[in-house]
């Protein structure tokens, strides 16, 4: 496979792939809980460093993902870390309502089998309009 | 963008996109440390869920990869979690040694700031030749 473009704008040299995203997981600073699994871009990270909310890139929006714009459900960062390899991301988040747009806290609430291990932590329907 | 191809295979839909891979994080069952992210095929779910063994998908070896088979640090499945779009896998593991090959327990021992968090856990010149 090709290799991928090592970039070093930050302080740890990320290898942004060819599409120019790495994965990011968010994970509950507190609990532990791991929350949701979403793409960055590096100006995604940038902006999660600025703002201090958690910035994803929407791969089908094709945008800037500021989570929780419109559900009110941020994830305040509290701390970012860098795998290894430099190609995946860590989010250590507080996260605010629930990570899932289905109305759980995390969005891996189901076991392999199709089980449901978690409850629901809102109502989507009076969530998003 | 184009659709991903959802296939269902098990009992939830995975949506495994045009190369086949998914993304799949390793968290430890018991601390709840995030250890490392990595891809997997069908193949290497299957073969996780016949072993117990967590197996992944190499991507700069092209194969399956039984994580552990050489270092002797394997992951112990103690269970396989989907996300909402069933794009992304989350491996609950107990670990032997530890997951980064670097020495340390996770591969997300550094800040986005090139800080070191953690302790190193072995020594990786004793454990790959």
């Amino acid at each position: 496979m090709r290799q991928n473009d090592v970039v070093s704008t930050m302080s740890v040299d990320l290898a942004f792939g060819e599409n120019e995203l790495l994965p990011a997981v968010a994970q509950d600073a507190e609990s532990g809980d791991v929350l949701m699994l979403a793409y960055v871009t590096e100006e995604a990270l940038e902006r999660s460093r600025e703002t201090g909310h958690a910035h994803y890139y929407s791969r089908s929006r094709d945008e800037l993902w500021h989570k929780g714009a419109t559900s009110g459900h941020v994830q305040h960062v509290e701390g970012i870390r860098v795998d290894c390899d430099g190609d995946a991301i860590l989010y250590l988040v507080d996260q605010d309502g629930g990570a899932c747009h289905t109305g759980y806290e995390s969005c891996f609430h189901r076991t392999i089998d199709g089980e449901v291990t978690d409850d629901p932590v809102f109502d989507p329907d009076e969530v998003y309009e």
